[in-house]
């Protein structure tokens, strides 16, 4: 019998692929979780050597679905510029995965499933799981796909932070890893943020102290506002200020109201009300805690450095220089750290005016640094050369 | 018959004085706003001369109660540092003015007030009000006061937007100006946060489409969220990492829930809960709304200068390097418009790590500054020189 087997998980309609793993985990908190389902997604082919899969880990409300057409909103996948036949993360070169994180809504284990011991949905009985648990996830599933050691393993907000788990937890798995626009811990302007989010969510009477499933309800006014906050801060305020400005929004003239004069009223509405019909409440609550809760300084006897002794992985730092969420002085911090223990790293801040969400947009000087790095690390770890176009 | 009459208004127990203006307000919208009750306080004297008026503009969440005990929160006033006997604005040397602006919810008219035509509270019926409405009522409780023209009119955020009305619409009136940590018209990313606030006591089932009044309801949880949501904003980063950083509330580790497990999160539930009673839920979505239509360029054919054209006013502004909120360059666009007029302006970003609310605070270089310019402008305006200490 193999160690996991495969399970497909229906979300919002969506049959998702996935493994169903036949050993409980054992989560950072001390808590064992038993019957966890890593639903994924994967591109292109593992070779022979079983050496060129790379490992994408999404961010806070992101998925598994990176490329194509999303099976619940209908929208292209979140990393479409990047990933694809002939694109930097060349799906005819390198063999693609990405699961969803645990405590996620698309597939994977989270508090909107059964809880088999009540059979009823886990909603906070869910235990609190951390970067750490949702990178073993990952590895279980890695074992699965018969993926000893992964090529590379990359992802943005949330997914570096999961980058620096997987180099810190399994340096001997990862040839290299490229952490972008991320942190080592959650500061304490960010933590405040997600709190507020938490907050808007937990104040909607609709979130029934979590138990909205059993309900029949679902908190949709409160998580689109936790959506909105949110939103604000992926931005820059150069961005919002080109995109809207204080544009009206099909009118003339202000209206003396509370309407959405102002059309970056009207698109944070949008973001806010249209987040409630792909995402679950509950894995909102729980996976910003999980950020709130990374600190891989704090597990190291707080010396960031002392993660990553005697690493052998190679880094790709890049931050974005009007990112405000997680500033390049994160990825300075990271860059000192892995210096102190000789690593071989590289770091780029990319000058964009996009905020953090540049790292989901088409910025040439961000595609160009990780085109170069990808290709020149395909080189050393001895994969074949890219085909030119 | 004096135009108009003294009035006591009560707010949450608390009778506060003012006047009840004899003639309707013409608001900026074109609405007629009869029956209108101006809250204010005044310490010190005013002289022979009536020429040592200073009006003092609070901001978003602040009310007439700028030095003393508030009667309502029982804590000391918001400008205690600098208003009051001996102090920068000497009340032995000014009579010094602040009223509760329109809309606002202690004593002055405002959406939580009963509207005569239905004898029910306004809520959302009560028209949309703006800064120049708010400055129109100050206008008209000084004629009251007896003073034509103010020595200085002063204020910070919100309040400052108010001092540049004040200084645009009624030039002869007033000798000096300061606006602090401003701007001459909302800009997009505080658009949005302040949406996301309004949305949030929007989404509270206890707002009650704003009629919360007649239905014996208060939305505690909406109005606690948006206030949890602006305090960020006013803070910087760094102040929030000096204060707080990853620090734990009363633990001494992580307890694996969504108890608020660091002090930044249960610094920030205080600030909600404790905000919701002083302050009215519909009075946040006016007054922020007051704040977002605020456009001086707009107002003056999109050239922020001619708001300024033949200026006599002498302005200092001050802005803090750290403010996210209103940035030094919002100021360097009004002092760019004013030198384009030759006005007299001086302008002092003072080095502060404490964000926006660094004009709350004990800033030794934003006093001395201010001491500086309030001394130099009461010499050229013939007033008598501070007593030395």
């Amino acid at each position: 019998m193999p160690p996991e087997s495969p399970a497909a998980r229906e979300t919002l309609g969506v049959a998702h692929n996935g493994i169903a793993l036949t050993e409980p985990l054992v989560l950072q908190s001390g808590v064992t979780l038993a019957g966890v389902t890593v639903a994924y997604q994967t591109w292109g082919t593992l070779n022979a050597d079983k050496s060129n899969g790379v490992l994408v880990c999404h961010a806070l409300t992101g998925d598994q679905y990176v490329i194509g057409t999303h099976p619940v909103t209908g929208k292209p996948g979140w990393w479409n510029d990047l990933v694809g036949p002939g694109k930097i993360i060349d799906t005819d070169r390198f063999f693609v995965i990405c699961a969803n994180v645990l405590g996620g809504c698309m597939g994977s284990t989270g508090p909107k499933d059964i809880n088999p011991a009540t059979g009823k949905a886990w909603g906070l009985s869910f235990p609190v799981i951390t970067i750490p648990d949702m990178v073993q996830a990952q590895a279980k599933l890695l074992d699965h796909l018969g993926v000893r050691r992964l090529f590379c393993v990359i992802g943005g907000s949330m997914g570096a932070m999961q980058v620096l788990e997987w180099a810190h937890r399994y340096p001997e798995r990862v040839f290299a890893a490229v952490p972008i626009a991320g942190s080592y811990r959650h500061s304490a302007q960010n933590i405040a943020f997600h709190e507020v989010g938490r907050q808007a969510i937990m104040a909607d009477p609709d979130w029934c102290q979590g138990a909205y499933a059993d309900e029949g309800k679902i908190p949709k006014r409160g998580l689109a506002v936790a959506r909105m906050a949110a939103h604000i801060t992926y931005l820059s305020e150069t961005a919002l200020h080109r995109k809207f400005g204080r544009r009206l929004q099909d009118r003339d003239a202000l209206t003396y109201g509370f309407d959405a004069d102002f059309q970056v009223e009207s698109y944070l509405r949008h973001q806010g009300y249209t987040f409630v019909d792909r995402f679950d409440a509950n894995s909102y609550l729980y996976i910003t805690r999980a950020m709130d809760y990374f600190d891989l300084a704090a597990e190291n006897n707080g010396v960031l450095a002392e993660a990553f002794t005697g690493t052998k992985v190679r880094f790709c730092l890049i931050s974005f220089s009007s990112d405000w969420l997680f500033p390049t002085v994160e990825s300075r911090a990271i860059v000192r750290a892995l210096n102190a223990v000789a690593a071989n790293v590289s770091f780029v801040e990319v000058v964009s005016d996009k905020g953090h969400d540049a790292f989901l947009l088409d910025e040439p000087e961000f595609h160009q640094t990780l085109q170069g790095f990808i290709d020149g690390s395909a080189d050393a770890h001895g994969l074949p050369a890219r085909r030119k176009p």
